[in-house]
């Protein structure tokens, strides 16, 4: 935070103490994480629509840049699967899957979705994390699981999958399957079983073996790396990809990305800054979140101006350099933190050691079975599938439940970017629509106190002659009607009123449209000889109101407290 | 309300205490409207792009089915200037002015939005009455009139006008005046200002000529049928449209408009449906608010639900009898109201009125010039510019002045539907905004009272070991982080606080992501060793509270009232 409150300064604050000893850990841990960093890569490439080059030279120097600008010292940035989905259902109406066009728009969309972030950085914007409620977000991951796990499901089984929609997927899924290719088939099953169960067991068992709980879900994360190299073996010992027609991920270029401008083109730029501005959003909300929890375990803040900047660097990077949309990740975060990082330079490490890996042994995961990468793909989402989530959220606030709900299906039916548009809609919607049914209770005086409670909750005196109600709600066009007909029914139920005391303490606002109505309804009043008087104004609003005819029009008194107006009037 | 209460009893409500003399009054006031009706009719058919004689068949039929369904007593229903504007532009892309096909588009969006109109009646949606706020009525009705004003130039002024947005036809407005029709425009232009002199003095004159002040106003409405019929006279005797080239109504039908149901089209049906809701929503706010303002000074009220039924019977009349879109009029009904009109039966009058001159002198009308009719027009649409109204909105609250001024932009800019629809986003964006900059405000307690006020309002007393935050709005994801900040800023003026206490006075509700993050809150605090305490809690929020974890998870105690919650801690 320090960092963030004195500008961007250029000293990153994770150099105070940094000594020997960091380095080392450092060291390590990028090391671990780049084992982790080679198969996702690659399957998020695929994931995109891209070469699954594409994926590694997304994670090289993309992290340098984040690790320049960022503001966390554990985040690791690259590609992510939310992030890859979003960007194959932007480029899937404009190019084919895997031809050269669509890696143009890629890096397109990754120039783009980074000049959002940095202009946002720039211009301080870093509140826009709370853009997006938690319902939206937890609903938008889940229905994306659910469309990723869907679309996978066609290269686990050698089968061609087609459709962008959660429902066209779905219905084209059943006679896709019928063809199922037989050894990916059950290649892609064999994996899935091994990685599910290393998910859920590898970590305990290490445990027992006598490894530390930090080391030990370190070892159950390097699972997927060890699947992949046994795939690999696999495949080569037994000639699977030419003999029995496997499909796997084909030539790898073995040099380093040559730099450069994706192509500029008007129109298409004009199309996809739509996609880039929700990858950018989704990215950096996935990303400061992911932060943010590591962040908490080290007492330390992030900043989300910097986080902005980090990010926005990244993605410009990931342009130049032949990649796709990056964000930080929280996997590989996490093993990160647990590999014992103490500063964005394990990830120079870890790209460090990738480039490494693509200048010698590059040629290794040409054999890499396609539907190997589909099985580390499939496995990670399901733990985004939490039907709990949403019960408790239903069972909290069911407007949040409804929130979570159309945005995983909106995701499904109509796609991610119309999800997210129909959650943001919906959760500002349910804002207003909760304003626009006010709670009003009359009140009355709690015996021997100074404190008015509403008749309805609580034992209180009330007299005839005072009619007092209490709005809990801001004033405006969409809830005014109901305070009129609060009041009306009111006095119907209590005639002998000569006095009617609105109670404003939770009011921070009065619109226009409210206040000429509450204008109309103090005439309407006067006209029956009753005074209308207001209580408990907020300086603000008070404040306001002296600006226009209402104090002077009042058939009543404006009151400091309800008990003022009650001792003024009971005199 | 009565009868709204007792639901749609078909005995109408004006029917008590109805005989001879009211009767008389509804004959002679009807016998007054229909002086207004005619012009109007054919001026507003024009204006929809209609064949002058769907006006007149729109003024016969609906009206005598809002008498059946409606609620006001003095209510006049008919063509109106704005329903008309949008009928125009709801039209305009479908087919050319005056067209047999627009006659029939025409048809079919009156049978639309009668149809929403008595859908939502049977719902008893007579609360979309307050759907759009009064900034974004009044700017609506300020663009439309500068919209019909704009386009009503070019027949004033005998040229052919072309666009639909006020920005074409500004952009059109001058080379098209520089080739103006002389003799049409001298005539255009002696009519705007014989109508706007006896709009501004007729009325005042007539009342020193001895008039009463309703018969003097009634007598400076009628002027425009004045102004017809010398326009007509003159162009008879002077033989203007055939020597001098006026462009006049020309061939009126002398007989009754055949009923029948327009063709249905499903493709035209959706292209329709959004205008035809816009009308329905439009021209029911407009009638309602005459209706209401009519039944104010009565001591009537209105039923909203039945104003529904009415108009949504008139637009499925006016559809089947050959006419356009209806609603319910300011001038007609305020000259209907000054005229004496008892009851609905007065609209009847007017309505067999109109059979008379249509089946018998009809022809008359003939020769009336185009341009007369655009000057009828003109004229009472001036009263809809008042930049006093803008002035005062902007100065009590610059977001209504904001939602006003985009509302009018917007509908001179992108069209009617668009700009309503900008102004309906742009004030549910406005609540939204508010809500996300709440209020927060330290408290401490008024001397010797059990109150406590902002410390910065007030002179109240604090105690160096408690800190108490008022939030003034309800909590949700919008504002969460903004409360969050607030703490932390308090906490870091105040470190000697051991005690957070929260009063949520003014919260009616928190949301499933505030409920997160004030857990998150309580534990990063209850590291520090400070609790947290909420006071103020209202009923519905403590019982939806009481189904979380927050109760058994919060380091402090929930108080009912801040006093309480003072003197725990003081103890």
């Amino acid at each position: 935070m320090a960092g963030g409150r004195a500008g961007f300064a250029w000293r990153p604050p994770w150099l105070n103490g940094y000594n020997g000893a960091s380095a080392r850990q450092d060291l390590v841990a990028g090391l671990v994480v780049v084992m982790m960093l080679v198969p996702q890569s690659l399957a998020y490439a695929l994931l995109a629509g891209l070469p699954a080059e594409a994926g590694l030279y997304a994670s090289i120097l993309p992290i340098v840049a984040y690790a320049a600008f960022g503001s966390s010292r554990t985040l690791a940035v690259g590609p992510v699967a939310v992030v890859s989905l979003m960007t194959a259902s932007a480029i899937a109406p404009l190019a084919a899957t895997g031809s050269p066009e669509a890696v143009g728009l890629a890096l397109l969309l990754a120039l783009l979705s980074g000049g959002l972030l940095i202009l946002c950085g720039v211009l301080r914007l870093g509140v826009i994390a709370h853009l997006l409620s938690h319902p939206v977000v937890n609903g938008f991951m889940a229905g994306s699981a659910v469309l990723i796990i869907l679309g996978q499901l066609f290269p686990l089984f050698g089968v061609q999958g087609h459709g962008h929609t959660g429902l066209s997927l779905a219905i084209a899924l059943p006679s896709a399957l019928a063809g199922a290719h037989p050894a990916t088939a059950l290649m892609g099953a064999v994996a899935v079983l091994t990685l599910a169960l290393a998910r859920r067991y590898l970590g305990p068992l290490l445990r027992r073996l006598g490894l530390k709980p930090g080391a030990a879900e370190m070892g159950a994360r390097l699972a997927p790396m060890c699947v992949v190299l046994v795939a690999i073996a696999l495949t080569a010992l037994m000639n699977l990809d030419q003999d029995a027609g496997v499909a796997v991920v084909g030539s790898l270029p073995s040099s380093l990305p040559s730099l450069g401008l994706p192509t500029l083109e008007l129109g298409i730029l004009q199309a996809l800054l739509l996609p880039a501005g929700a990858i950018a959003l989704v990215g950096f909300i996935e990303s400061v979140s992911v932060a943010q929890s590591l962040a908490m375990r080290e007492r330390e803040q992030i900043d989300p101006n910097r986080e902005l900047l980090g990010l926005g660097a990244a993605n410009v990077m990931a342009s130049l350099a032949g990649g796709l949309p990056v964000t930080g990740g929280l996997s590989r975060s996490v093993v990160n933190y647990a590999a014992g990082a103490r500063s964005p330079l394990a990830g120079v490490v870890s790209a460090l050691a990738l480039v490494v890996i693509l200048l010698n042994v590059s040629e290794l995961f040409e054999r890499l079975p396609k539907c190997v990468l589909a099985a580390s793909i499939i496995v990670p989402m399901t733990s985004l599938l939490n039907p709990a989530d949403l019960r408790r959220m239903w069972s909290y606030s069911p407007p949040d439940g409804l929130a979570y709900l159309a945005t995983a299906l909106g995701v499904l039916t109509l796609g991610v970017e119309a999800g997210i548009a129909l959650g943001v809609a919906l959760s500002l919607l349910t804002v207003v629509w909760q304003a626009s049914q006010p709670h009003i209770a009359v009140i009355g005086r709690v015996p021997g106190t100074e404190q008015y409670r509403n008749v309805k909750r609580a034992e209180v005196t009330t007299w005839p002659h005072i009619l007092a109600l209490r709005v809990d709600e801001n004033l405006f066009f969409g809830n005014i009607s109901t305070l009129e007909h609060a009041v009306q029914e009111a006095l119907a139920a209590q005639p002998t009123a000569g006095h009617v005391i609105l109670v404003l303490s939770s009011v921070s606002h009065i619109d226009a449209t409210a206040l000429e109505r509450l204008l109309e309804m103090n005439h309407r009043l006067a006209a029956r000889q009753i005074k209308l008087h207001l209580a408990e104004v907020k300086g603000p609003v008070l404040d306001q109101l002296q600006r226009t005819s209402l104090p002077a029009e009042l058939g009543g008194r404006v009151f400091r407290f309800t008990h003022e107006a009650f001792s003024a009037l009971l005199d």
